[in-house]
Parts: structure tokens; C-alpha cells; sequence
């Protein structure tokens, strides 16, 4: 029997906005809100910036006003800071106040296009992990030919144990039935390959002990880094330095070949007319492909969600962004997360864990 | 000063070839060697397999026949065998005894389409590492939107050290010298940023050692995975763990994104004509992704070389990786890496590492 998790959902959510964060500029990160308040009527702003330039915005914006209140600051935390150059600024700038907002209970979730090493610092340090979980995972959406799949985690932790793994796959399964509307999503661990005996021990201890517990998922075992993009997991379980590398190998050759797809295309007046009539459809490749659609990266596993928007999104990338931030906070993903763990804890196997790696 | 090898290359070549490995077929595997042999006229063939069978192609490959010899065994190592049951049949077996040939001297390298783990196992324990190598490294090609780049370790090693690092970015850039034929490779280490600060200790400490000692390449610090399609380094350095996963996803994104763009020109009559007229241009993008034109991975690091071709090759794919594994015979590519071992040895700062990554 699967343990169903019954968290409330949370009728009025308010998010806390670095509007310093990123390159798009305050007005975009303003026009964005305005676009996710259009969306979600009864989502709540706290605007975290200086306030002149922020009322200057919303007074072209009265949507937005009517939802937002202002805390005003000037100090920003830059793209080239150290995460110990942001620490010093956690409670004076917006980044650090927009995270402190949820620490004290005035928002849900926080949202920044910011510097992704001082967020992480920031929401670490201020917000602290939640009860049962080691360390938090950037947890984000990748287009395959199917549906997106979850990938986490993208680089908070180098490097992983097999507890992490564990948390990790069960706070990345909650993601998916919230961001993906999932009912069980299927989980994998990525591997450099599919049989048991493959990969480093951490990996195939994970694997032992999410086969052990019926969880609110299906435990698919191990996935290889080319079945990413095939879309027949629903979550890609890693540590940070392979997420990482995986999620940017994606994308580079995402661009590599969309690059030698447009030279391709400009190499001849034939190509070129082949290009004109087939745009319609390259077009709709490129919008399943764009970056913008699978804006907003989640920092889950703490007292509190903090989102991050790709620093180069544009302003519906970033609208998508706190689109996720409200899916996450109204579904309650935090209470969800810590019911699952709360009974993968009641139920893990108390035999030694090497008895179980050798009967599976 | 750097230091310049001076390996002589070798005249007359000799590849033991495994024919019974991987899914084409022994009949596939010996018109892989014709071809290869008529590209390469002085290179010779030791051929592992069942003399009839082989007897059999060569009536009707005269030119192969003339350059090859067979070494019968009926055995074969099957792709599901685990490492342990090839080493089992390691001097019975068509793969094993491919190896035995480099180890007796008989031939300069073995090539097998085969079961990789077992190749790889029964390389090492058959050949060794070389001295001043403590692990062998697999590394192969990647195309980029410029040259290829060599990528390496591909899964031999699942988890790597600092020395580890060290001797596989000397190995690839041996490789790139032979194989890309360029003078001083740009070498770069796989890392989740590019800042110093970023990575594992392992990947800061191997960046300072290999900052500190003047080797033949040009010494590029840190590259992050979404870089690996540009091209801008010719040689990237990894674990074994993050290189598969890399690699593997890299594959899997290319065929992502060509499955969507099938599906895109598919989807009308006029995207179908844009198809029509672009196919050329089409088809010149398939070849510069086209796993046979990159085929050929290389166990660099052991007493002799192996080459392993993609379970999958075709006939012209197979060749390359034979053509592969002559060049690196013919650039004397083993004593090329043990120059540079010898010279990074005798010029390592005796300094403490932790005082040399300070002061980076």
C-alpha cells in the first residue's frame, strides 16, 4: 500500500520577487509578474528593490500594484559576487530579503533570476534544510520527445551519498506530481548504465533502498545519459556535478545542432526556400525546445521554496518561473515532502543495507 | 621550454582484430578490415575467430587475405558476459585473444566491437598500466560546430583523483596530436563552472598541477558542459562517471533533437516540400553527427593499445575505428604518452599542492 500524502493546499500564496536579479532589468522582472498576476488572480506580491523605480513601474501596471506590497532596499547581490560576498548582504539586499521574506513567514516561496551560487548560499544559510533532508537539490523541467522530465540535482552538492540520492528522488518525485501532474511518477537514477551492478556504491545502495519502501512513485532503477531525452522517466535523480553536466550537455548540443541545422538551411537559395516553407514547423520545434517555457529552477529540501529563474529568461521565462513558485506553494509540495519522507522513514528496511544490495 | 617527444613511428602496423565481436556480423567486421586495408596499405590484420568462417570472406577479400593471418578460436565473449566470465575465457576467446596478440607482441593494438566492460577488463589485466599511469582511460571523438573534440575518461573509471586527472590530460593530449593532428592541443578539465573556486578538490588540484609544469598542449583551466559542442578545446578531461554521462547525452540530445525535426517536416505537405529542397543540406548535418565518421574509442594507458568500435558500427564505421587504431600505432602514440609522463615527472613542483593552489 502507497502512503497518500494529504497536505492542504495554501489558498493565498504570496511570493517574495528579487526584482534586481538577472539580466533582464527591474522593469521586465516587474512586466513578468504582472504576466504571472494575470494568470493566478490570487497570487500576492512582496517586491523586494528600490522602491522609487519599483512605484514608477507598477504605476504603469495597476494590476500588479493591486497584488504587490514594496520593501524597499538598493543593495544588490551581483552576478559576479561570491557566495560569501552575498552571505555579508543576506538581510540588506534584494536577493537576501526576498529569501528572509519567506523565513519569516511573510511569503511562500522566493523567486530570483539572481547569481545561483549566492542563492543557494543565501536560502541554505537563512532558510536551513527541513527535517530528514541532508542537503537541498536544484530540481529543474528538460523537454524530451515526450513530456518534460524532472532533473535534480543541478549543482547544490558535488558530490552525494546514498542518503542524498534517496532524498533527492523523493523530493523530486513530489516536483513531478505538482509541476508534471503525476499521480506516481516514474523515478530513475542516472547511471552509466542499466544493470545492477554498474555505477559508484552510493548509487546502487540508493537503488536498493528506494526499491525497499513503496513510495508515491514507481522506482524505475537506473537510466543512462542518452534516455534523457526520450521523456520514459519522469525524474532523473543525480548529484550536482552530474546534473550539471548532464543538464549543460543537453544544451550545448541542443544548440550545436539547431547551429548546424542553420547553416544547413543558409548553404544554398534551395535550402533557404526549403527553410522558408518548413518554418512554421521549425518554429514549433524551437518553442518545445526554448529554454523560456522550462524556466525556473526549484531549491527544494529547505524550510521554505526558493526559485531561480535562468538569469538570460525573458519576461515570460520568468512569468513561467513564478508560475512554478505558485504551482509548488498551492499544492504545498513542502508539506507533501516531508509526509513522504516522515513515511520512508517509519517504513526503510532496519536489516543492514548490504543484506539488501545483495537479495535485489 | 616545452618538452618535444620524439617517438619513431612505427613502419609496419598490425592490428589483431576481434571478428567476432559486436552486433554486425563477422562478415561486416572483415569487409571493415578490407577497407581499412586498402586505405592503409601496409598495415596487417591478425584475425581471432573461426578459421572456416573467415576462410570463407577472405576467398572473396583477396586484398585482406594478402594482408592478414588467423588465429582460430570458436570461443567468443558474448555482449551480456559480466567482466568476470570474460576473464574467464581470456586467452579461449576471440576478444581475449585479440589482446594476448598485443601483449605477445605480435600486434601493435587490438580492435573489438565487442562488450565494453569486458574489453576493458581483460585489457587491463592483460596489458597493465603503463608506468606512471595508475588507471587507463577510455577517450574517443565528439563532434562540435567546429573540429572534433577528444573526450575522455569515458566509464573505465567511475571515480577519479587528482593524479588521475593529471595522467588522462596527458594522454589526451597525446591523443589529439596523433588523432586531430594538431601540434599543442587545448586541454581543458570537465568542471560545473569555470571560476576557480568551482568543482571538486580533485579537479582544483589537478588544474593547479597541470597549470604549474609546461606540457605539449595549451592548459585551458576549467570547461563546463554546455561548451563541449563549441569546439573552442580540443581535449576534455573527466572522471569516468561524468564522461559517460557527457557522452551519453550528448548522443541522446542529438537525437532528440533530430527526432523533433523529423517530426517537424512531417507534420504538412509544404514542410514536406521544405524538406525536399533542404535534404542535401540535411544530409551533410546527419554526417557531421554521424556516430560512424567519430567511431573508435581508445584504451590509452595500458602496455599496447585497444580500440573499441560502437557496438552498432556499420562496415564504414568499423573501418574508421581500425584507421584509428593505425594512426595511433603508426604515431607511436604509447611512447609519445610515456615521454610525457616522464617529463611531467622530472618537473612537478615538490612543493606542497595546497601552497600551489593558493597562490592560482
Amino acid at each position: 500500500m502507497i502512503a497518500r500524502t494529504t497536505a492542504k493546499p495554501v489558498q493565498a500564496p504570496v511570493i517574495a520577487l528579487d526584482v534586481m536579479g538577472g539580466d533582464a532589468g527591474l522593469a521586465d522582472v516587474l512586466a513578468a509578474a504582472d504576466m504571472a498576476a494575470e494568470r493566478y488572480p490570487k497570487l500576492r506580491f512582496r517586491l523586494h528593490g528600490p522602491q522609487d523605480r519599483i512605484a514608477a513601474e507598477l504605476a504603469r501596471l495597476p494590476r500588479l500594484a493591486a497584488a504587490a506590497e514594496t520593501v524597499h532596499t538598493d543593495e544588490v547581490v551581483l552576478g559576479t559576487d561570491k557566495p560569501s560576498q552575498a552571505l555579508r548582504r543576506s538581510r540588506t539586499s534584494s536577493m537576501g530579503m526576498a529569501i528572509q521574506s519567506v523565513k519569516d513567514g511573510a511569503a511562500h516561496a522566493a523567486v530570483s533570476a539572481g547569481n545561483t551560487g549566492a542563492l543557494m548560499a543565501l536560502s541554505l544559510v537563512s532558510l536551513r534544510t527541513m527535517k530528514g533532508i541532508d542537503r537541498p537539490a536544484l530540481a529543474a523541467l528538460l523537454p524530451t520527445l515526450k513530456n518534460d522530465s524532472v532533473v535534480l540535482d543541478l549543482g547544490a552538492n558535488t558530490e552525494c551519498d546514498t542518503e542524498n540520492l534517496v532524498q533527492f528522488s523523493i523530493m523530486g518525485a513530489a516536483f513531478a506530481r505538482t509541476v508534471l501532474g503525476l499521480d506516481r511518477p516514474r523515478v530513475a537514477l542516472l547511471n552509466i548504465g542499466e544493470e545492477e551492478l554498474k555505477g559508484t556504491e552510493e548509487i546502487k545502495e540508493a537503488a536498493a533502498l528506494l526499491r525497499s519502501v513503496d513510495l508515491p512513485m514507481v522506482f524505475e532503477g537506473f537510466v543512462e545519459g542518452d534516455k534523457i531525452g526520450q521523456g520514459n522517466v519522469d525524474v532523473i535523480v543525480t548529484d550536482g556535478f552530474s546534473g550539471n553536466i548532464a543538464l549543460k550537455t543537453a544544451e550545448g548540443t541542443g544548440k550545436l545542432v539547431t547551429g548546424l541545422l542553420a547553416q544547413a538551411f543558409r548553404s544554398s537559395w534551395l535550402t533557404q526556400l526549403g527553410y522558408f516553407l518548413s518554418r512554421g514547423a521549425l518554429r514549433a520545434l524551437r518553442a518545445h525546445l526554448d529554454p523560456n517555457a522550462h524556466n525556473g529552477a526549484v531549491l527544494l529540501g529547505l524550510n521554505g521554496l526558493v526559485v531561480k529563474s535562468h538569469g538570460s529568461a525573458n519576461i515570460r521565462g520568468l512569468a513561467n518561473a513564478i508560475g512554478v513558485a505558485h504551482d509548488l506553494v498551492v499544492d504545498n509540495v513542502s508539506e507533501r515532502i516531508a509526509q513522504d519522507l516522515a513515511n520512508f522513514s517509519a517504513r526503510r528496511p532496519h536489516t543492514p543495507l548490504e543484506s539488501t544490495v545483495a537479495e535485489a
